[in-house]
């Protein structure tokens, strides 16, 4: 495995991982501008224009666009986060110059045909419904929400009814010109590919990008509050926030080993507290999401209505006590979690390729994963426990629960 | 890549596939029983079994099995389906003996501790709340119900909570004697391993596997039938079933093409009339499922409330224009569909650890990709028509529904 850049005179960033052993490739196109980029009135738009793409361009139709790629049995996709935006292929060795073209296209030359704007937007609406369905995605809206109030960060991906139905082609085309950049754009791929040819093919390809720097992005701020929504479920479901920290941040490393601790796996104290001691869950967890500026720390757990005023004291007396000391070995097992984990990461081709985009995007480079290895093996008890003790201390928690009336007391 | 097997003497078999590039390894432990090997009042029963035997061994308590496999940043997990049920972990290269030791203990020695049982039917419960809160999970498992009414093959995997509670630990113990028979286990590994040190490590550790056959799986019948299901949801989830068919019919990879045709990707009809041309739906595909004896063709949609009257008609227009004839190229897209899937699918570790494993149990031996491949090239458009023209000629349907009280005008 071998990681080459390359960064073109117009500003886009290339960078790939040639694997000997593989028979296909995965190509992925990443643009520095998500959901948190948007007005209020514009929220919605990131994701509604990744949709956009693959309704044509002045020279192929939606279906074209389907049926070229599928035809030689590759897939394309897309999706949005916060941050970014990823438009991605994976296709047979020999199919990468069409899966580059494909990408070019949709990105430089898209049309926004009104009627297909209309129709779409009936598809994203669906997709709204979908969302609001599944209560373990609708209660982390809830939770960024609440936990980024009032501000970009806090909004959802998929935007309000009102504003997908509002956009317009001319919006589209503007907000395309001004984020889909070169100094934006990270073209990244791993697998049977050959890098100067890969350059080649970007350089041939991507010609109509326009010049521009990354976007800038407001800094957001924790704010913290509540969220209880009532529906029929079975399941209470449950989710607490605290204020996280950035990826650059010195806790960065020290919030993913106590995150492992305290909700990483099967053996850490939320998985054997609530689950194995108590059976008061099936899913519990906790997890670490970090941007440019800031972060949460988070949990989530799912319990019958019975359950739910237990759960909470049990979940704040596991991190109480996890800041009071680590168990022998605790750390090192965390840690050979992390390492581990960064290793089987590097294996599969499509989270490798993801990750190198990412990286590119946000550092400017590719992080070696040794690098990152001795930055987990660095992490001291001593961080972890004041880590921990600064968490349970905040003054501002989020909190946001959907289900039946014992949600209210089940808050934090 | 290269694939080696042994048949052990006590009936166990080994497969394995060496993986140069790689640093780690996915170990799977296959067992040949699943929910539909279950009695009524025993519904269930493999999906507890699977979770009490993580509950301790004679010499590991249910802490010590998490705690060893993570402190060197393993993995460790199972599943239950309706047709068998696998554990598997995967580990840093030099901890397969650990992961074999592991798995091992917990197949053949774990205790099965009534206190311990009472606390996971307590887990068990929250995991089927959890299904019911997810729509699109639960109306499946209710198309299964209708489709094979009163038979094993339609109950769900998790059971009725009454039977949950009713479980003993004799019953678990019981169960597993009759069924985790040498004859009925399958070991298969991809990764950082060397073949014959595998088969050692098996035969060290897998010393105590009572001896016996495969299990005896009675034949199921597809019968058809209706299940809606109110519930106060922004979306309407419609499954729809036929009579499928087996692994080895002869209809097996004309199946796959069929599905891939009208419901498979981007391409096929069913997204681009559903969801490209009508905007009528999010998700929309469909799906080909298939056991030793029978199978089931499948579709699902959601869609709002006021389109649940329309989808049904487009659905059923599509299938019928299918069966009059193929668009041109129509057929080599789909091929080139499967058969750059099967090449992507060789690629991950875990995945490719699972089809080694399921392929042995089901066929006794590994299909080559490339067999596999040219079967797909086999089928001509003929199979295909004829195939779509029985289908829809059916007299006998499954359709299943979640959602507001517009799910009676979607029944088919």
């Amino acid at each position: 495995m071998r990681v080459r850049i390359t960064k073109l005179s117009n500003g886009i960033r290339v960078v790939s991982e040639k694997r000997k052993t593989v028979q296909t490739v995965s190509l992925g196109v990443w643009v520095g501008v998500g959901s948190r980029d948007e007005t209020e009135s514009l929220n919605g738009i990131t994701h509604c224009l990744e949709h956009m793409l693959f309704k044509g361009t002045e020279k192929r139709s939606a279906t074209d666009i389907a049926y070229e790629i599928e035809a030689v049995g590759g897939h394309l996709n897309a999706y949005t986060t916060r941050d970014n935006t990823l438009y991605y292929a994976r296709v047979l060795k020999d199919d990468l110059p069409l899966a580059m073209d494909i990408l070019s296209d949709i990105l430089q030359y898209s049309r926004f045909d009104e009627k297909e704007l209309e129709r779409e937007k009936d598809v994203i609406l669906q997709e709204i419904g979908q969302t609001n369905d599944t209560p373990d995605d609708i209660v982390f809206d809830n939770l960024q929400a609440t936990a980024f109030k009032g501000q970009p960060l806090g909004r959802s991906i998929l935007g309000t009814e009102e504003n997908v139905e509002a956009f317009t082609s001319a919006d589209l085309h503007q907000y395309l010109q001004n984020n889909y950049t070169s100094g934006n754009i990270v073209i990244s791929a791993v697998g049977a590919l050959d890098h100067n040819e890969m350059v080649r093919l970007v350089q041939e390809y991507f010609t109509s990008i326009p010049t521009g720097k990354p976007v800038q992005t407001d800094r957001a701020k924790f704010t913290g509050g509540r969220h209880l929504k009532r529906r029929k479920l079975d399941q209470i479901h449950l989710t607490y926030g605290w204020n996280g920290c950035s990826f650059d941040d010195d806790s960065y490393y020290p919030m993913q080993v106590y995150s492992t601790i305290l909700g990483g796996g099967m053996s850490s104290r939320l998985f054997q507290e609530v689950r194995e001691k108590r059976g008061l869950a099936y899913s519990v967890y906790s997890f670490a999401s970090s941007h440019f500026d800031t972060g949460m720390f988070g949990i989530y757990a799912g319990t019958g209505p019975e359950s739910a005023e237990k759960l909470t004291p049990v979940i704040r007396g596991e991190m109480e006590a996890l800041a009071t000391g680590l168990r022998a070995g605790e750390i090192d097992m965390a840690k050979a979690q992390l390492k581990a984990g960064l290793m089987m990461a590097l294996e599969a081709t499509t989270s490798r390729m993801e990750q190198l985009g990412r990286q590119l995007l946000i550092f400017d480079r590719i992080i070696p994963v040794e690098e990152m290895q001795e930055k987990v093996e660095a992490v001291g008890e001593e961080d972890v426990l004041q880590l921990a003790s600064s968490i349970i201390e905040q003054k501002k928690t989020a909190f946001a629960a959907i289900g039946g009336k014992e949600i209210k007391d089940a808050a934090l």
